[in-house]
């Protein structure tokens, strides 16, 4: 059962705060939703966007920009939570880097995260339906929604991770700033030391950097990268995948900004490159 | 002296917060500025935004929207802090529609408010001056800084405040959701007496809608309201402002939007027309 929580008139649709209980994550979850004007009458494509370490479902819909070409397009938009959160839900609350707005999208196996650290199955399985049920949302011939995903940092890994084990899923894939490769980052290795345990086998299926070197996605995947990013060298690491791209063949469009920095006023500068790639994918409903 | 605190890459310009000493207010003051990809190598005119109650110099620069038009037009944007704010300025530490972030950008003369809340001076020649004189602000044969000033509810009373006082300053003025007539709400009664006291007479220099009365702006006057936001009635009147305007002949594009609230996801929704509109009087040099 969803419960709006609030609703604001933008661009023409409406950027609405829900929140539903989460079988999977066994508490209630929170997502953000864009409903662009052409949803009033017709169901259209979805573009989730997952965010960074200590965001919330806010960040991405106030300070992206995103709504205006999502109203011009034709897409809704859904930015879930980072982590499930409140009273019960295990945290460390001194370290912003993991526990809770900082789940890095896996399925935690560890204790005391497994209950409801398990946002890899609640990205890419139970949200998609609980959204495509409540929304217009465009299915294909098959009853599938028809999806891509976007992240920053964080988000970016999760999003790379989500559409490498399925592409079939998600249509287009692309990121900010993305942590690409986890086990070769301190985030990363802290992260999935935390949440899987220290079995290394366990971790390549949340490592975008090994995973391509598995599987590679249909669609070009584009990454935006800043030259200025204080994370760029320590934790981000792009070349990495880049390399892994070419081993295997996977097409990428990894765009390097002189200047540009991590932040939200980077993700605004380059989101409608975002959308319009991924239009380019979610139009095409054969 | 102007002492940046940081800066944003963002649309191929900089979105950076300054701040310095005022003269005015006697105290450090800070701003935001949006500097577009032309400022670097050609003067450019400028935008002044002045945000509403409890806002600072940051919410406009992170939710609006506005450099990507910025970047596009040629227009550095200024957005000014709401008040004076630290240690030693007086303050309503329990009441956020007065004192701190709530100057209403008049010219105290009430105890203990007159010694630092002097923002209608600060906003509209102290940092118009600091700004042209640190920034590439074209000028007029006159040397005049080529500006306009736009603001939303507390910050569309000082736009409307500071453009009609002094049309020959502002090329152009707009509003989002404006205080008209702080003289015949809450709000305003309460900002008024406070900073300016009893005397209604003194009021009148800081009411739209009286001021429009006794003299007019050349420029065409662009306000957009939402007709959901919670503060319409009893705060916002702007029915009493355009009555006004259709007595004085001052020419007035008064868009009232169906659905839309009180919030950034409106402001953004048509700060374009916004900037355009501008853009049309800060492009005839003459």
């Amino acid at each position: 059962m969803l419960q709006q929580r609030s609703s604001f008139a933008t661009f023409g649709g409406r950027t609405a705060f829900y929140s539903h209980f989460s079988d999977r994550c066994k508490t209630e979850m929170n997502f953000a939703i864009y409903l662009p004007p052409q949803a009033q009458t017709t169901s259209v494509p979805v573009l989730y966007f997952l965010s960074g370490l200590t965001c919330t479902d806010e960040n991405f819909m106030i300070k992206a920009g995103a709504q205006r070409i999502a109203a011009e397009l034709g897409i809704i938009l859904v930015a879930p939570d980072t982590s499930p959160r409140g009273e019960g839900i295990p945290d460390c609350a001194d370290q912003w880097d993991f526990g809770m707005g900082a789940s890095f999208y896996v399925d935690a196996v560890q204790e005391p995260w497994r209950s409801h650290y398990q946002m890899y199955s609640y990205i890419t399985q139970e949200l998609p339906e609980v959204v495509a049920t409540s929304f217009p949302v465009l299915r294909s011939n098959s009853g599938q929604p028809i999806q891509s995903i976007c992240g920053h940092s964080m988000g970016g890994h999760g999003a790379l991770v989500c559409a490498l084990r399925n592409p079939t899923l998600y249509r287009s894939v692309s990121a900010f700033a993305p942590i690409v490769a986890p086990m070769q980052c301190a985030w990363g290795e802290k992260a999935l030391t935390g949440y899987l345990g220290p079995d290394r086998q366990l971790w390549q299926n949340y490592d975008a950097t090994e995973l391509v070197q598995r599987s590679t996605h249909p669609a070009l995947i584009l990454i935006d990268q800043g030259l200025e990013d204080s994370f760029l060298v320590n934790q981000l690491k792009p070349d990495l995948f880049e390399a892994a791209c070419r081993r295997s063949e996977q097409a990428l469009l990894l765009r390097q900004h002189p200047n540009y920095d991590h932040s939200y006023y980077f993700i605004s500068s380059f989101i409608e490159d975002h959308l319009r790639h991924h239009h380019l994918f979610l139009s095409n409903y054969s």
